[in-house]
């Protein structure tokens, strides 16, 4: 048996044609793609007859493990394969694992596995059962269908992750995500082998934990959607069971009206609270200068500790704004006396005050950017909106970080720019590589102004599966045309462990239509995405538009994935017709078909959208759809003739183009920038012609 | 304010358009039709401030029930919906019911209902909480999308059920199904109104309810895959919430071989017994000349009669062959001592015991037509799977009964056919008055030989809808076009409820392909059916296959619906076309359409089905669907030309659609019967020509 050994690379893209001779390479959809891999020869064909045996160490998690992986391999398969978990002599699949994993995860823990696959079975080892977990996803990613059946292909893979923290933030604040969903969420994380869940309970608008202590926090915090203890307790379990941490946040000492909801004499404002509605920064702080405070705080964090096992402990720390502060005679009188000037001097006392609590209760701090301060001592983390360069000054103050910066999926992002961000690159390249080791990892961050429990899992999957290979594999793995291929197959994966983020949108169109014959409003929808980063915020502040929990978030920019995956194939076909590709004809038939399919839509769309609350807002942007095909297709008729376009037609095109890219119900028009490029190509180079390129969003 | 009085007629399809003047009356998609309702003028907007108040009777179930009502507002609309249930005086709906139902619900129990829309709010009363339940599903069924916003139309609707007993029976025997899948098959029931839930708990296959008493039954009869006595508590108490009765049916004396895995002694042969992995009618039966049997079933019924608070229990008793009690030396010395000459006597006798093992455990006997006896109280209740004829002797004799003939959702008929099926039709109409009233109702069953955890949602919906309306509604609404349209909406609702049957195909499609690029398969897809009845068996036989629970359920006859939506439409636009459609060319447009897609589709279709084992068998299918596409588009070539057809063109046709009849992967091409019809139309009379008009299974 040859056993060809290939690089990464090749599943990146790089085809190695020769080595492949006459049997092509099985195409492996894994994410994150492991760190080594060799192909062998033949597969593994799955049968209903398989079966998964644990030699080595063994413990009721393994068990778990090995029959939620039989439970996943028959929902893969579709086949009625046994679910007990039995003598490894017999198996299809041993796994076989050193010894057993610490009683509570931790940050260091060895995740590292091997898998070997042959004709005949297939070998995962590891030095712990985390190892097992990570394994065991690869070896799901790897079953396939093929001529002979379902097949995993012969090979050898030896892995293990970059960083030793890869993360997913859920904000439960803003917006309260039953159990069940992050359930699903954690069922995602375990299929993309990421390790922490950082679980953001409380903000102004919501205190999400049961406090047994102090109840009036989630009685008069969270409008009756909080978490009982029992219930964190089921999820920590269930994480734990996945390999998976979990990292409360409370944010303090800002982003805490809720508390204040039932308690406030914590504030450094007379009450009362109420639980917070609108979206935005608020003024609401906690009164730093009170002992009274840091009793409470002792009390609560003492509960929260025990509740969750976990060594890191997360405080916020973000956002204080400090207005509450500069009105409080006493606190401004305590600033005097402890010869604070600023508000961030106050906060640095007030988190070495809390870090002494957590010490004082086994727990490490981690904070955002904002409490860094070479006050606190060594072991803290930060983790770092801001990006790269505060990562690295921390790293040099010898503080380890944690890069979130890139990672917001709220901003709506395309999946290719969250791979393009790397917790190594920029200012945290020049580290030593001895500072480097204290950038852990990263946390993809799910913020909830305009997330629901229903299209939460369309905001945080697939784009969460490419952090997470940014966090897992090999720097090098870098090639974007093949991760959106892979990531094509494990969103599908994703969809069979229940996640939401394929279905959700259908159901939505159909709710706003009131109809299940929502072809047209699928091919706008197909077209369009969310407004980026804050520009939902700007449009809202431009219309005099309050936003807050009370407005409903079923409308299309609600509904649609953050990227359109229509736009970003289209944006190929268009570049390669530029780049004159050979298949020149070929291309231009698949562009022209689908500035057909845009033009003609409006006409069966506007009947739809007129009788409906929901979609009247549309009517504007189908229009306009309409109008950008029909630009396209004018400039594909002037390159078959061969010729320029005349200087007012450019003109025209141009204006219109201007006009489309205006954000419209949200959304923008993701074909743009490609329209855009095929007018440009038949402008005179001297004409008054386009403005430089515009580009909504996020096509790449 | 005019009122109009609209008859249900109007809701069927029966058009007055002098009554409805300007305004076109709004589109009630509500499923079952409501035994009255009249029309207001204008509409309640539904907004994020609805709210539900309770005035009259109160108790925790109603609070749960507007609670849930919320949720599901919540979810029709996205709207952010408050989910406390408060004050009447404040509240957009009060429910008011005027005394509780009883302690466990009961076959009499009023469930009528009066719902009163105005442009202000709406009301809700009902005798008890039975009937506010059946009027809370009402109203969600009438908010629909609008110009302005979300509403309900402003009606006055008065409602009562046409039968007391209006079911569904799901098999968890031959395919356990995880208490998920029932509770939101129960969810639908409630959409639907439906107020039985028949547990069949045991089979050959499968013994699926935990015994304390005889835990073999449980451990050794289940393979593992059992519901804990507390998981039977929950579902029963989560159906009592949706005002749904809970009857468990423990098969017996035969569909036993599971009880005797753990039990040998209960058999009339000896052991050992192997809990039965095929389908089909098997050996195995309880002995029933042992006093020790009804010692056991005593004890047993004891516990499970204890568990399940309903007054009715079901004992199966179908399909004893004998052969057992045949080959029982001391079982015929028994019969001979009785004088009993044939197995039905000796099952009689068995029969009698039981009742009276049942009397006095306080429970009421249901069995399958087989008990029927005069030996048998007057109190137990026939389940017909024989038909209307079996119901009508039943009730001349005085027993009550259900008709599920026609009912069985596992043979894959068309919705209008199970629409068509009646309790008091046939036979039954011939019975007095006194004894229709003893026709209790009927059930949809469920039987799972083919069905799984994955793909039964999409077997049992949105069928079950259409025989939710049958008991419920009036006699008269049989309009079956607006039954197809009101079912469309259902499915929605289902949908959104987390019910399936509209997600599974997909899931189960993109898996057969191993990609999410699934178009041409869909195309293959939407004009097929599963065979009918028990043609699978059959096809199987010839094949010399035996079918068990071995067998994968994963092919396209486990993923695609039990009707073909897409056939269905088609059928009609060749029915106008050769009734004369004055939109003749219109519709032929719309059929040389869909024929050129047919058509045209096999070529893009075949690489996917070579690429995967288990899309292989659909290879001859799809060149099938092809030629059939293209019978059709020469007949319509003909037709435009005037011209009748060569008589050997006829001839070759014929011989086609003679063979595109035959089962193919278990699949019949729905297309045929219409593309038949277009070649007949264009056919000689006098010519060899087609035969008697092919109608593969159901459509109409």
């Amino acid at each position: 048996m040859v056993i060809r050994i290939l690089l990464v690379m090749v599943f990146s893209g790089f085809i190695l044609s020769a080595a492949i001779a006459d049997v092509p390479p099985p195409h492996l959809s894994l994410m994150p793609l492991p760190a080594s891999v060799q192909l062998g020869d033949g597969q593994l064909l799955i049968t209903q007859k398989f079966t998964v045996g644990i030699a080595g160490y063994k413990e009721a998690r393994l068990e778990r493990a090995g029959r939620r992986f039989l439970e996943n391999l028959s929902r893969r398969t579709g086949l009625p394969v046994g679910l007990d978990v039995g003598d490894p002599g017999k198996a299809t699949l041993v796994i076989d694992a050193d010894h057993a994993s610490r009683a509570v995860q931790e940050l260091d823990e060895d995740e590292s596995y091997t898998l070997e696959v042959t004709s005949r079975g297939a070998k995962l080892n590891a030095q712990n059962p985390l190892g097992i977990l990570r394994g065991l996803q690869t070896f799901l990613q790897l079953v396939a269908i093929t001529p002979d059946g379902f097949a995993a292909p012969a090979l050898k893979i030896e892995d293990r992750p970059r960083f030793p923290w890869r993360g997913l933030m859920i904000d439960v604040g803003r917006h309260f995500m039953p159990l069940d969903v992050l359930k699903r969420n954690l069922d995602g994380m375990e299929a993309v082998k990421m390790n922490v869940f950082h679980w953001h309970l409380s903000e102004n608008q919501g205190f999400r934990m049961e406090s047994k202590r102090f109840p009036k926090l989630h009685e008069m915090g969270s409008e009756g959607l909080f978490y009982t203890q029992e219930e964190a307790r089921e999820l920590i379990e269930y994480a734990r069971d996945r390999g998976i941490r979990v990292v409360p946040e409370f944010d303090v000492p800002g982003h805490t009206t809720s508390w204040f909801a039932g308690y406030p004499e914590l504030a450094s404002a007379p009450g009362p609270y109420a639980v917070e509605r609108r979206w935005g920064v608020f003024d609401a702080e906690m009164d730093p200068t009170k002992e009274e405070t840091y009793r409470f705080l002792d009390r609560f964090i003492g509960e929260m500790a025990e509740l969750f096992p976990d060594a890191y402990f997360h405080i916020g720390g973000d956002e204080v704004k400090g207005k509450q502060w500069d009105a409080n005679r006493e606190i401004q009188k305590f600033m005097r006396e402890h010869g604070f000037t600023t508000h961030r001097e106050l906060q640095e006392y007030f988190n070495a005050r809390i870090e002494k609590i957590l010490t004082k209760h086994h727990k490490r701090m981690v904070g955002w950017d904002e409490v860094l301060s070479p006050s606190l001592p060594k072991d803290i983390v930060i983790q770092s909106w801001r990006g790269q360069k505060s990562l690295a000054e921390a790293a040099k103050q010898g503080y380890r970080g944690l890069l979130s910066f890139g990672y917001y999926l709220d901003l709506m992002h395309s999946a290719s720019q969250h791979y393009g961000v790397d917790p190594l690159s920029d200012e945290a390249r020049m580290l030593t590589p001895e500072e480097q080791k204290s950038i852990l990892g990263g946390e993809a961050c799910m913020w909830t102004e305009y997330a629901t429990p229903e299209n939460i899992d369309s905001r945080i999957w697939p784009r969460t599966a490419v952090v997470a290979e940014r966090l897992w594999s090999p720097q090098d793995v870098q090639d974007v045309d093949a991760m959106y291929e892979r990531v094509e197959a494990i969103s599908l994966e994703l969809d069979e462990l229940g996640l939401r983020h394929l279905s959700s949108e259908k159901r939505m169109l159909r709710r706003m239509a009131g109809t299940v014959e929502i072809a047209p409003l699928l091919v706008l929808a197909n077209v369009v995405e969310p407004l980026k980063e804050y520009q939902r915020e700007e449009e809202a502040t431009k219309a005099g538009i309050t936003l807050s929990r009370d407005a409903a978030l079923n409308r299309l920019v609600d509904a649609v994935p953050p990227e359109s995956e229509t736009a970003r194939r289209f944006a190929r076909a268009v570049h390669r017709l530029l780049a004159g590709d050979l298949r020149g004809g070929a291309t231009e038939a698949e562009i022209r078909a689908s500035l057909e399919v845009w033009r003609d839509n409006d006409a069966l769309l506007q009947p739809l959208l007129q009788r409906s609350y929901l979609l009247k807002e549309l009517i504007p942007l189908s229009h306009k759809l309409a109008g950008l095909a029909e630009a396209g297709l004018q400039a594909l008729n002037y390159r078959d003739k061969g010729e320029l376009a005349p200087a007012d037609w450019t003109a025209a095109q141009s204006a219109f183009i201007e006009e489309a890219k205006k954000p419209q119900a949200d959304l923008l028009l993701m074909i743009l920038p490609s329209v855009y490029s095929l007018v440009e190509s038949v402008s005179a180079p001297d004409s008054q012609g386009p403005k430089p390129a515009p580009q909504p969003g996020s096509t790449p």
